[in-house]
């Protein structure tokens, strides 16, 4: 067990953890707390892992000032189960509600809300793009966060059931500054898998917030679900069938899922406790507050010394307002000259730098567990190899 | 890290897993290899993981000799998601077959395969109960797999897309000693969560085998599934629609998984090597041959300690030809005598022995990883409380 205090790897998901929580975790798989048995080898209703759930539950809540309108849940999933689970609730909700199939709007700023906003058209919704970042770019890519005075316009509360986004778009490297102004009454719903957790967030404004863990809080296994209350009504699996609407196999059907403590089925309780010790020590640290400054310090130095570079080396994908803190793509100009730039940043302990096989390029990711020494690191060697 | 060689644990799942096994997955935790990095924080399209993926499957394929018209791969989901996605994905294969939407019987014996069926039927699938092991049991209760001729027919290989069984019902202690005989033609399903890997089995006779992998072979977060490589069709989209065929979820889509070598969303890493390693363990030892004669022999001396006890302590609820190799249950007779059972039995350092909430009684489950010392210690406080 060599591993040491710094790794400087940067890779986008699954991503480097505190080396004191996958330490804590080691153990505890092994054996937890005296019983002779580890974490993984318990019954996910017994009373040690039922504690896993409620706590972790009671950290998400306290770093996040979930108010009470919300509930916070854990399944077993990852963003791309998401994708549909969130199709077939909001819809089942919105039915509920209004006793009407309703339509759903997506905000298109990356590979990820447009696989989203594809899922949801395959399994039946009426999908309207409100805006396609990638259409409304000059340069025919994902590479901002489109005016929302150039948006098409959302549909009602009448009509639809939720407006859909993706909160940081791991793979393009956009990231939204703000959280999108919906019409009075219509639900958002924001996968936030590559983003939760790095800064503060207004709950009260979500229908529902997702992620799956394994970028910033975890390893993959479980995704955490933030959801208003009132979503977790339902019709009946008839009215549902009658009105078009299709049913969420039961392991992603929200309120089945609350409704049960999120034991509905066997819980990965061994990866949700690995968020458990992640948030806890966010909560340690002085919580999300603390977390969202040393994340934008980081991000800042980052671009502060790409920017800083003689025009010519590096070419930076994304417009200045919709640059993501996590995730940091670019290009290196000249041929062959990627390659030089990650083989040097390799001789030099670097590693998990290339960008998302769809891009190319380098992806510099910045989670919560990569530290300011890391950061600083790849800076000087930005910097040198730019000289 | 104090975890002795033998726990003598028995609880139905999650459940004990050798300590060999459990040992090496927490340092592959903290590092993987010598890379610095743990093997839940690496990308799940790594070579390292694409290496736990390829190793694990040949693992599997070696085990059970599954022949080359099938295929080998891992989802993340339980039992529970795996009801679903076998409906979904039976449906398609089925539709691709003959241009209809097929039928299924259900052959139920226990609490799993009820579940099964509910949502299988929840889902909009035709179902057809062929047999029903509580109501053909003069004791109202799932004690017996009725004999053959008392079923009801099966469909036939025109209008029946498969038939689903669970191979071993880990509620009620259920399991199959043969293989259900099926129409030429009919696909056969099987769960085999918590049998999986504990004998030798005929993979040529099966359409689909899965198993969450929590009970004999890892920990939760992955399920493992064989399947015939000619169920691996599917129609369109569109198609399956106008057949009223519900699509499944991207994650749940069978051939969408194979495609992508079980990557097409970020599998469990960590998860599935758990699986790699115990896998590795069963070849080292010998393979399942092996291990069944294992499993067999610690069931044996099981069932032969509690036949050995006079009438009036224990209740063997399950008929002598159905009973679990895996999940011995039994209640103890008379007021109180239960809680003296399991209370002894923890005095002396034995846990995990209490029935399903839903059946109550002892349950002790004899998976690949509980010892025959364990089963002799746990024999000898049988025999003790009995006199
Ligand atoms: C923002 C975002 N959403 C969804 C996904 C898909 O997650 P998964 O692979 O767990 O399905 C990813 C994965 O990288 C992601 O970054
Ligand atoms: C035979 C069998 N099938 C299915 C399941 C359900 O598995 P999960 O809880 O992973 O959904 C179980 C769980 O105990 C089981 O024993």
């Amino acid at each position: 067990m060599t591993r040491t205090e710094t790794t400087h790897y940067f890779g986008a998901g699954p991503a480097l953890l505190p080396t004191s929580v996958i330490k804590q975790a080691a153990e505890d798989l092994i054996e937890y707390q005296g019983s002779g048995l580890g974490l993984g080898e318990i019954s996910h209703r017994s009373a040690p892992a039922v504690a896993v759930v409620d706590n972790t539950k009671s950290n998400i809540k306290q770093l996040l000032n979930v108010p009470e309108t919300h509930e916070v849940f854990f399944l077993q999933s990852g963003g791309t189960g998401e994708f549909a689970a969130v199709a077939y609730n909001m819809l089942a909700a919105f039915a509920k509600k209004t006793g009407k199939k309703g339509k759903a709007d997506y905000i298109v700023t990356g590979t990820w809300s447009q696989k989203a906003a594809e899922e949801a058209k395959r399994l039946g919704v009426d999908v309207n793009i409100v805006v396609n970042g990638k259409k409304s770019s000059p340069t025919g890519k994902y590479d901002r966060i489109p005016e929302p005075e150039t948006w098409n316009a959302f549909g009602s509360a009448e009509d639809t059931a939720y407006v859909y986004y993706c909160d940081n778009e791991t793979v393009n490297g956009v990231e939204f500054p703000y959280v999108p102004k919906v019409p009075e009454g219509v639900e958002l719903v924001a996968d936030m898998s590559s983003n939760v957790l790095s800064r503060e967030v207004d709950v009260s404004k979500f229908g529902v917030i997702f992620a799956g863990v394994q970028k910033n809080i975890g390893i993959a296994g479980v995704a955490v679900v933030i959801i208003k209350k009132l979503l977790l009504e339902k019709p009946s699996d008839e009215e549902l069938t009658a009105l078009n609407i299709p049913l969420a196999p039961i392991v992603f059907d929200f309120p089945t899922l609350v409704k049960n403590n999120s034991l509905y089925n066997t819980l990965p309780i061994f990866n949700l406790h690995v968020v458990y010790l992640t948030t806890k020590l966010l909560l340690d640290n002085g919580g999300l507050e603390v977390q969202e400054a040393v994340s934008n310090k980081k991000a800042e130095k980052l671009y502060a010394t790409l920017d800083s570079v003689p025009e010519g080396v590096f070419n930076l994908l994304v417009e200045k307002n919709s640059r993501s803190r996590m995730n940091i793509v670019f290009t290196v100009i000249g041929g062959g000259k990627e390659k030089e730039f990650l083989d040097g940043a390799k001789a030099k302990g670097m590693t998990g730098l290339s960008g998302h096989r769809s891009v190319g390029g380098i992806r510099i990711s910045n989670y919560n567990a990569v530290s300011e020494e890391s950061i600083d690191y790849v800076c000087s060697w930005i910097k040198e190899f730019a000289s």
